[in-house]
């Protein structure tokens, strides 16, 4: 027997982001100083009031906070989540409910239990690229049903439907969408659910940045078709922890449990830091709706600016208005002048220091579009961001 | 299509010390006090000092804790791997380090890593049973070594011979042992080396228990064998904090990058808090090695009690003294009386409020056995706890 490795694991390719990480670490080693307009990444910490008790809570002498939790999250967690999905319109049993490490996690364990090699999976085009191994590494057949800047990044009910067929699956819907931004409509919604209900197939929603919405307001599709739905969360966003790996999936017990045993073999319980300090969160009822409204405000000026400045300084730019989310998609074919996105976002980075992701990370189609966020700077720096791209494009051009 | 489930799933189960655990629950619940005698979870929190600095950590103004890290860990905190491995006399590049979501997600990374349907491994019997699971979700065909109390749990160099084939594609070793506290010799692990290197098929080696050894001296196979060993640790036993879910994987690095990319597919990240702990931990050597060597004399002097009162009261049983770890594993065959080992211990539950663990959990050939914690309770409550295991076999009887 020679060592060799799984074939399987062969499909696993570093994060595309990662590209542009390494550049701008490389870059900031050298002292430039990075406009981030690359990640999804919140600059703004979880509330002072939830980090005191947390911070208070390390210095008892007792073992309790750095034992292993139930594989679930603490019981205590779990009622704290029902309690808040509640709040939003949506009534579960808490073994509908199990916690995973991070939306990846969540991620990695749906696709895991619910599709067998051969299956096919709708998507929508563009789609978060994290999708794309997961897909691949479970053995899914993709179709894709491409969205548009015109149709408002909105699937289209006819390309959906005949996208569907004997072996579908799953459908995978992000809302609000990373990269668009887009909120899925009421329609686009029922259009969806009534297709899974009708074919009896999986609807799983990518609910990451549900309390992130600046127009119209998120769709629970689980209310919709509640026996077809798996709805996955993070805590990632709001209150902003990304790094400390929390998440959620919710829906039919059935799906649940199984989810939960893929967490239990992949990592074994979500990590006991940030379940302690989400349920502060969460029960401090208060604190949770004055931060979430708080970020709700300071992202929607940060994306206005964001916007502003792009039709100031790049007209001939089209970018969509995100009704959520923390990213503005916008395509910059018409001044790429023969560059390709990805080479105008490494140029970005090593010429201007800004850093941004490239459409072709996120579509086939929408491969001169390039993915702007506005969660990790603040505005002026999300201008200067702008004006930096502005400048480029016309020294290149 | 049908809304079914992925069929390898199905091969997880529940772990099978939540089977105690919820019964422990429930008695909890009911205002039993329970004797811990079942868990691998430290009752000793993490330094003081390092806790103090992570808790001023929570209270800055910043998002820089919260952020994602890279997927092999902070840059910072592979190097004070790197270096604490050093002072234990590993030389290691930092390729050949990746950080993981505790123990488990290194060994499932390792496992789906490493292993294609098909391929033989090499277990002993008792083994952690944590890699049942993992093993038939791989498609591993599993050829079992049994130790036995006479042979130390070593295993025996002739048996391991004969157990090699031309379709050998991995040997798992976990030293210190779950269940049985053995650390293996130095005698055994260069039988291990030497077969794999000639056959040329992996040595996974889980390591989480290393610095607990209270006799002899821990064996790094790794630098028998460098280039046929994958590495397992943990920082779940030392500075003691599993829920936070922190471990690394070192060797070849061909086979760690494999593992960071199933990390990145499965958690995206380690997360942030127990790096930002560890780091701060490793890097004070003083307070590291103190730490260490409290924990080594506070766990020797348990075991030592736990031995005594079992050699006191239940002198019928056969318990070999382990020379790390944090169990006693005992044959309590002959006080069993037509129960299952696994009776007793829910019996034990039950009706006295002690917590064990049933060596049929890790063994095909040891059912008679039960694995005793003494890492969870001082030493006055272990005494009871075997107080109370006896007064209840005396009164079966």
């Amino acid at each position: 027997m020679v060592r060799t490795f799984n074939k399987r694991v062969e499909l696993f390719r570093e994060s595309p982001t990662r590209k542009i990480d390494k550049i701008k670490e490389e870059e900031a080693r050298r002292g430039k100083d990075i406009i981030l307009l690359s990640t999804g990444q919140p600059s703004i910490p979880p509330p002072r009031r939830t980090r005191e008790l947390l911070s208070r809570d390390l210095l008892e002498e007792s073992s309790h906070l750095y034992s292993y939790t139930p594989t679930r999250g603490y019981a205590s967690l779990i009622e704290a989540i029902v309690e808040d999905m509640k709040y939003f319109g949506v009534e579960l049993e808490p073994e509908q409910v199990t916690a995973t490490a991070g939306g990846q996690s969540a991620l990695f364990a749906a696709i895991t239990s619910l599709i067998e090699p051969g299956d096919e999976v709708i998507v929508l085009d563009p789609m978060y690229f994290g999708y794309w191994p997961l897909l691949d590494y479970a053995g899914a057949k993709v179709k894709t049903v491409t969205t548009t800047f015109q149709g408002g990044f909105q699937p289209d009910p006819e390309k959906l439907k005949e996208a569907v067929s004997r072996r579908t699956k799953m459908i995978i819907v992000v809302s609000p969408d990373n990269p668009t931004g887009r909120v899925l409509s009421l329609e686009a919604a029922k259009t969806i659910a009534d297709l899974a209900v009708e074919h009896d197939f999986w609807i799983l929603v990518d609910e990451a940045y549900r309390t992130l919405v600046y127009e119209g307001e998120h769709v629970y599709i689980y209310n919709i078709a509640p026996g077809h739905t798996v709805a996955l969360n993070a805590f990632s966003k709001d209150p902003g922890i990304p790094g400390w790996r929390l998440g959620f999936a919710y829906g039919p017990a059935e799906a649940i449990r199984r989810i939960r045993l893929v967490v239990q073999e992949t990592v074994y319980c979500p990590p006991s830091p940030a379940q302690r300090l989400v349920e502060y969160y969460l029960r401090d009822r208060e604190t949770r709706l004055s931060f979430m409204e708080y970020l709700r405000r300071e992202y929607t000026r940060r994306r206005d600016t964001l916007l502003k400045a792009l039709e100031e300084h790049l007209p001939e730019v089209v970018a969509f208005k995100p009704q959520g989310g923390m990213f503005v998609f916008a395509d910059f074919t018409p001044l790429l002048k023969g560059m390709t996105a990805e080479e105008l976002a490494v140029r970005l980075l090593r010429e201007e220091g800004v850093a941004v992701v490239p459409g072709s990370y996120f579509s086939q189609t929408h491969k001169g579009s390039i993915r702007l966020s506005f969660s990790g700077e603040p505005p002026e720096r999300l201008r200067l961001g702008v004006e930096k791209i502005a400048s480029f494009l016309r020294r290149a051009g």
